[in-house]
């Protein structure tokens, strides 16, 4: 049995849950509070942070940590579908961008996402404008090369789905709960994620809300990005 | 053939030419500016940035991109020793804790490092003494950690080297070049880099230097780490 210890709006998180709903693999969820390690992954991995799975398979006890380490362990263990290409040239493509959108979109997630999840669980809390500000800055710099890729490719990575997608889509849907995300911008990646969060993965993710927050209007709206 | 191309004091840069030198592969290095991408790479791979290996092999072209993406291609090619172990659970671990070293010495990367490599390449660069602070302190957070690793560990993910050791031994090699890593605060630390930077791989590295700025004294001392 795998157990996944995640918060709910941490975007790696999100892109772990993703890529084990997609190779329809079970697994059972314990939230934990944001920034904070459940008592058993803290014992059995001192100083991990974020997400954790720990894997009881047979006689044996995997404890993997990170969306890096989960996912390629998912992909060596071989169940469920690969969500890596076979080919050598396309599996790096995969996961340069699956590398990418963590990496590059890291500064929208401390900044716009983290003030933004601290408003709707902190009523009183005032917020950083120039957190706030900085963050959709950042988002929208990146816009241009992502509607590019979503315009000459299928899927981010090529023409298949493969965790560069599941990446993205799960960052981008935590940015569209709040509607920080200027589609109008990037028509090509409104379309694709139009077609992510159709899939049948993302339902559970499109449910969840957080604190005092609403989800924006079309954040669950299947239709939204296809008008 | 193997092309890396790279910026001499990018940490991840210098991760990988340490993997390729552990798995004795052969490549030729193409110096990038810090910041900049080589047309090469930009034509083949578009938005990419930092460290990148064109690997030509028989007929095919391989561009790859990013040090996840190179060090998990170059275990996946079978070429050379591998650097992550056999066992899944340890391939975990070396796989979070390479990842570790990555994610959370990154703002000392951006501050710290890229202050010091402004200073010494552009001498009437004004210090941003915040920058340096913050940085510093960030490392000096994250000491306590890697001491306990270093004390309980004969590698930094357990009994054999791995990824995670050369991507913490590469990083703290930069901060080390401007002597800006507090060994006495952490001497099983100090002890562990001392047996990484006298190994063969580590030689190249430890002979660059930057701009106007001299390494550290004991940067390149093999014995220093030891006394």
């Amino acid at each position: 049995m795998r157990r996944i210890f995640h918060s709910r709006f941490d975007p790696k998180a999100r892109f772990v849950r993703l890529a084990l709903a997609e190779k329809r693999l079970p697994f059972e969820l314990i939230e934990c509070p944001a920034g904070a390690q459940h008592p058993e992954v803290s014992k059995l991995a001192p100083g991990a942070s974020g997400i954790a799975m720990i894997h009881r398979a047979y006689e044996a006890l995997y404890v993997v940590v990170g969306s890096h380490a989960i996912c390629e362990y998912l992909e060596e263990a071989g169940d469920g579908d690969s969500l890596l290409p076979r080919m050598a040239e396309m599996r790096a493509e995969a996961r340069r961008l699956w590398r990418w959108s963590e990496d590059e979109l890291r500064l929208t997630v401390d900044t716009l996402l983290a003030e933004r999840l601290t408003m709707a669980t902190q009523p009183r809390h005032v917020p950083d404008s120039a957190a706030l500000r900085m963050g959709a800055h950042a988002l929208r710099g990146r816009l241009t090369f992502l509607n590019y890729l979503a315009e000459t490719r299928r899927f981010i990575a090529g023409r298949m789905l493969t965790l560069a997608d599941l990446s993205l889509a799960a960052h981008l849907s935590c940015f569209d709960y709040f509607g920080d995300v200027p589609w109008d911008l990037a028509p090509d990646l409104k379309d694709w994620y139009g077609r992510m969060k159709s899939r049948p993965s993302f339902r559970p993710l499109l449910e969840e809300q957080i604190g005092v927050a609403k989800p924006a209007k079309h954040y669950a709206d299947l239709e939204y990005c296809f008008q």
